[in-house]
């Protein structure tokens, strides 16, 4: 029998091979025939190593390898393998394939186990096809509803329901999928950082304590256009120069929190009319703060507004600004943490808390199910690029975390 | 007979009756339909008002009253009709109107002069076609070769050389239209201030001093992209975090010179990728400096320069510039300012000197013939707009200077 981390990096190898863009990296949108080949391969896989399969209504997978008692609750892991378009070989699917190397590993190691061990594929994670991301994990956790299937759409005016009507799935019964408390004892995600910490700092673990979740804010910064040479310097008002003291305000506050790991950035700033000969009169900018202390990203917020008057009233410009998202931070279970922490100690892995600036299917399943996440380095945090690489040495210490920390759980129960 | 005045405001109105836009704006883009129809209309209004009519390789048109010695340098007046996508009704065409008006109103008062007066419409003066401006001024005083009109293209791939001989001009004859010193005695160009000086002091005329000569960067600042949830702070190299440092440093080098009247301004900020949730790895930056004194302009172009270099070390960024133009500012003939100042004293027009930050023929001209340029306001200082605006009211006083300029220079002759 092959060993879990080679039927990992196999199973990567595998399902990889559907979906493979020009450029060398990974197109696999949500519920399209790339997605549908490659789990397609999952399912093949996991018939191969003993998994019993099941998909539920909106297309989430579940591999099952019973242990000596099918009512206890299952011990999980899980993550999704759909990718954004042109994305990396690990973003996703590291944590599935590591799942089902997981549990062979600890199905070999403790063969009398009591729970089952199951691992978990979640649809439609990337928001890359309809705008919003988590369609499988949110779906089954009450973050999702049939309005949303219908509300959300992507660019050929698709609408996730009709999506996954097209991919032979249920969506109007898909209140049917909700998970209980009682459907699992613990819920594991691995996952590429998509940071650059682990890799620069060389700590091969990182146990993630809290998922940021963004607050997000839309600005519409109106000044008045004029001639960039006939417009004295003291009867402009410049959108443009405005905007600039707000994106370093965003990125001053940041860093005062930094104590606190939040983080704030200005990914997108839009110039109107845009040319070289006109003072900008209007702009457009995309704020994204993220943190997970609630009260650290509070007074980043409030301090924005409070920059922003300021800025309103010295440059007599207007500033409309529309609250696209403003989330709580979720923390990750203590156990499960502390767990991991212990299983790294004692394997002389060395290994770090850290917040998750992203967002991931643990977020919302932690919301039912005790979750914790585990985190690998990948080269330059680089991820969502077909640039996105890890080093195979780097990431066997997370998988090793992985099924020690699983071993410890299923053997305490047995 | 009708007034100079008059037929000035009339042949704007009949000029403009060809080209306007749904927005109630005028689109006429130089050598299109539109812009043949204008011609026609203005040629056709020369001849109604006894001027002969001359059209050269590249298009200007000069019309000419004759005095009573034809060998005698003519006293020209002129400007352009053609207009941006979208203009205004005065851009341009105020200044050819009025000097149709000007040179009759002259005639008038002094049957017996002895100098020919003209009215000049050069071609081309919007660079919204082909990216540069003043194709028929620059044309005639070799500031643009028969090299340029194959090198600049509009957005169909049309050379300005095969657009002027589809206009059924002769561009490879170019060299025949250019102007020596002894072409004229001086050249005046009346135009709307394109700025919001005049409007907001309400003085009335601004006699130009000088033409300010941008100088134009193209600037590329090369980050790294990162997520914005998983980057921390202090490994970031977001480029729109160092753009809006330089565009604020523009903003402040060109208020520290603006006693000597020079303004800075960044125009366009492109930022990719551009989404919300990602670092900017890129922006591209367009900057315009201008300004009248050589040396101003030098301190805020070096000055930037060692801002950028400061930059691009605090935040480990590369920046890219590339110079696309840095010419000198155009003086304007004293002894015509003078004239035109002393004409303001003694009709007690509210006058002032001021730079001209935009470019003009005029500029052109000037390099070749003693040149003075008049600015009448506009509301807001808007233009390149169809929201741009004059109150008649005041745009009056320019073109009683204007006449009044000519009569002293012919009588003087006389």
């Amino acid at each position: 029998m092959q060993s879990g981390f080679n039927l990992c990096l196999d199973a990567v190898r595998r399902i990889n091979s559907n979906g493979r863009s020009e450029t060398g990296g990974v197109s696999r949108i949500a519920y399209t025939e790339e997605d549908r080949l490659a789990r397609e391969t999952l399912v093949e896989i996991m018939h191969e190593t003993g998994f019993q399969v099941e998909i539920d209504e909106v297309g989430n997978i579940k591999g099952t390898r019973w242990g000596s008692r099918p009512s206890a609750p299952p011990i999980a892991v899980g993550s999704h393998i759909d990718t954004v378009p042109d994305g990396g070989e690990f973003d996703g699917i590291l944590g599935v394939a590591a799942g089902l190397g997981a549990v062979l590993d600890v199905a070999e190691r403790c063969p009398d186990h009591v729970n089952p061990l199951q691992v978990i594929v979640f649809s439609g994670e990337e928001s890359s096809r309809f705008g919003v991301s988590n369609v499988g994990s949110k779906s089954v956790t009450g973050y999702m509803s049939l309005k949303d299937f219908f509300d959300h759409r992507d660019d050929q005016g698709i609408s996730i329901f009709k999506a996954l009507r097209d991919f032979g799935l249920s969506p109007e019964k898909a209140d049917r999928s909700r998970i209980l408390p009682s459907d699992m004892k613990a819920f594991f995600e691995l996952h590429i950082e998509q940071g650059p910490f682990l890799d620069q700092t060389g700590i091969d673990v990182g146990v993630v304590e809290a998922i940021a979740a963004p607050t997000r804010l839309s600005l519409e910064i109106l000044g008045e256009s004029a001639h960039s040479g006939a417009c004295p310097m003291d009867m402009r008002k410049d959108a443009l120069a405005a905007s600039s003291e707000i994106v370093l305000a965003v990125e001053k506050l940041a860093k005062e929190e930094s104590a606190f790991k939040t983080v704030g950035t200005v990914g997108d700033c839009k110039v109107f009319p845009g040319v070289m000969n006109v003072v900008p009169g209007r702009c457009s900018l995309k704020v994204d703060v993220r943190g997970i202390e609630g009260k650290s990203i509070g007074r980043v917020f409030d301090g924005l507004l409070s920059e922003m008057e300021r800025i309103s009233a010295s440059r007599n410009v207007e500033i409309k600004k529309k609250v696209i998202s403003r989330g709580d931070p979720v923390v990750l279970d203590g156990r499960l943490r502390r767990l991991l922490g212990q299983v790294c100690e004692d394997m002389e892995i060395g290994w770090t808390d850290m917040p998750s600036g992203a967002g991931h299917d643990a977020m919302y399943v932690a919301s039912i199910i005790p979750t914790a996440m585990i985190f690998v380095p990948c080269v330059g945090g680089i991820s969502h690029s077909s640039e996105e690489k890890v080093e195979i040495g780097r990431i066997r210490p997370g998988y090793r975390a992985l099924v020690e920390a699983i071993y410890r759980l299923v053997t305490k129960d047995r």
